[in-house]
Order: structure tokens, then C-alpha cells, then sequence
């Protein structure tokens, strides 16, 4: 069954956790992200990718190496918006890059 | 400034990806889901904790080590909660640990 919940294979392979908290602007931010979100599942190593939004907003994506998380970060497109990002839509962000080590799963039409 | 972004210790630390797609009931979730966070909060090792929903729902809690993570998971009230959730409230379910390596952050009150 489909799920959006990222497939991703066996560990280990990598996840950068993206949390932000928005500033008041956002003018231009949606397209923005659209955009990276298109040109990051471009990317070599690119895996997936799952988003959510409460009091911070959280980009959880994955990645089969920590070198093809700085390639990503090093982009010409990506440094750009992280600078306008800084200069207009963020009031605060954290970014962790992590190792996953194990992972396990549920899925109620498999096991069922 | 307060954020609702975890307050994490310099790396090397842990976090749980806990990514879920509900099921259509949903009856008494939000209550089982209260309770496990503070639950959690008082666990040792416990660090913090971010929280997200879109086409997934995203609870991403950081801890100070892999061990501390399991002994969460081996709690009793969890263990009953996680069956609940299978039995109940979850279509779909992936958890994965992984260690963060690096990390850094951006606030806009303390940059300018």
C-alpha cells in the first residue's frame, strides 16, 4: 500500500532534521520551499522526504550519505535560499544531521 | 528568545524519527498521545521534543543516548500505548534512531 511515509532502505543511511520556527513574512516562502523540495529530490543520494507543521515546521528528509548532505547544502540554488530564508522568512531554525542506525516499521494492510 | 525548537546539548545525541499515517479512528488518541509525552519528558535521558502534521504526522524526540532510548521503548505504559496504536489508531508506523552528528542553528533575535 502507499504511503507517504518515505521509503527508505536498510540502515544505516542518513536524515536531516529541519525545524523552523517562521518569521511574520512569508511572502514568496511556499514557492520557495515547492522549489527546494524539487531541486533537493533531484539530488545524488536524494531518498525522501516527510514534512509536518505545528508549532515549528518540520522537513525530515533522507539521504544515503552525510557527503551528499553537504553537496545539498553546498547548491548554488539551496545556499541562495537559505539566505533569503535568513533574511526574511526565519525567526529561528535548527538543523541535525543524523545517522540512522536502526529502523522498524507498521503497516496495518501488510500485516494484516 | 523562547522557540519551540528542542534545546539539544552539543552533538554527538540521539533522535527518534517517529513518522505515523492514522487510521480512520481516532478515539482516544489525542488523551494516549498527551499522556506519552509526559511520560516521555520524565524519562532519563530525555531531551526534548518537536512535534508536526501533514500528510504525516512527525514526533521527533531527542535523547542522550541509544540506551536511554530503548529503555523508553521498553517502558510498560509505552509498550500498552504502541499496541493500542496498532490495534487502533495507526494505518502505518515508521520509527527510526539515529545518531546526530552535527548540527546548527539560526535565531534572528540573537544575529542581529
Amino acid at each position: 500500500m502507499y504511503t507517504p511515509i518515505a521509503q527508505t532502505p536498510e540502515p544505516p543511511y542518513y536524515v536531516v532534521v529541519f525545524t523552523i520556527v517562521h518569521a511574520e513574512n512569508l511572502d514568496g516562502y511556499e514557492q520557495m520551499g515547492e522549489k527546494m523540495v524539487q531541486l533537493a529530490s533531484e539530488q545524488p543520494g536524494f531518498l525522501g522526504l516527510e514534512y509536518g507543521i505545528g508549532d515549528v515546521e518540520l522537513t525530515i528528509s533522507y539521504w544515503e550519505s552525510s557527503e551528499a548532505i553537504r553537496q545539498w547544502y553546498a547548491h548554488a540554488e539551496h545556499t541562495i535560499a537559505r539566505d533569503m530564508g535568513r533574511e526574511k522568512w526565519f525567526q529561528a531554525f535548527k538543523v541535525r544531521v543524523a545517522r540512522v542506525e536502526r529502523d522498524y516499521e507498521f503497516n496495518r494492510s501488510v500485516s494484516e
